[in-house]
């Protein structure tokens, strides 16, 4: 696939079809193949949505940092995309990927807290119960 | 679980916790049950989470009608919710649900086009093409 910065008009037909909020984002999720599992849901503008595509590898818009985010930039947990999707009302993305790690990890690891998915509390009881154990240290991971 | 109108502030502590946008939304992911299908993603505000879990099926919050949305109330296609999770973030909800339906159905149907899951346009060789089948006639559903 070519680089977003080399899209044709007609090229980026797919790009437009998708219903951008006024903020010009929409949310993507990422699920892993195989396990199925949810393991994040982050935001994406057009450039982003055209990056991941052009690189197979997740891109998102980071509102926190305002800048493209390639997922692993730092981490080293890339994720390959196999698969997008876009639901009925073309505003939510759906990315199937293989979420990369390092040799020795134990598991797959999402999440920047070290563990497997972003969705590690569950409600239990009138109270969010973490569920799931961190694999990994985060000082580990971001240093 | 007691109903949303009669939770003490106390109680309500698990609400306080998710970081609603500034229309007062978070997304909510729908997730079935065994098939682990991300089946559709739509709002909550917070009366619509009080009443998810006050209900034990999937309430949401319609941005179209500007009201609460239990969903399947026309459609008949409840989701009964088993798990409600929280991401690392606190501002993205993830719902595990058995999609209901009725007798004779082809398969479970989330979407109100008639499909299984909103998620049915795949992105190939940049277009976006439709690769999961109407299940069911939306005549036949919204009659």
């Amino acid at each position: 696939m070519s680089d977003a910065t080399t899209l044709t008009p007609s090229a980026s037909a797919w790009l437009d079809a998708v219903r951008w909020n006024a903020d010009g984002l929409v949310p993507a999720i990422a699920q892993e193949q195989g396990s199925k599992d949810v393991l994040m849901v982050a935001w994406m503008n057009r450039e982003a949505l055209a990056a991941t595509a052009a690189r197979g590898e997740a891109v998102y818009w980071s509102r926190s940092r305002g800048r493209l985010w390639h997922k692993g930039e730092e981490s080293g947990h890339v994720q390959r995309v196999h698969e997008i999707r876009l639901d009925c009302d073309q505003d939510v993305v759906l990315l199937v990927v293989t979420q990369q790690g390092h040799a020795g990890d134990p598991g797959t690891i999402a999440c920047h807290t070290g563990r497997h998915s972003c969705f590690f509390s569950r409600l239990e009881g009138g109270a969010w119960l973490v569920v799931e154990p961190v694999l990994k240290d985060p000082e580990r991971i971001y240093r």
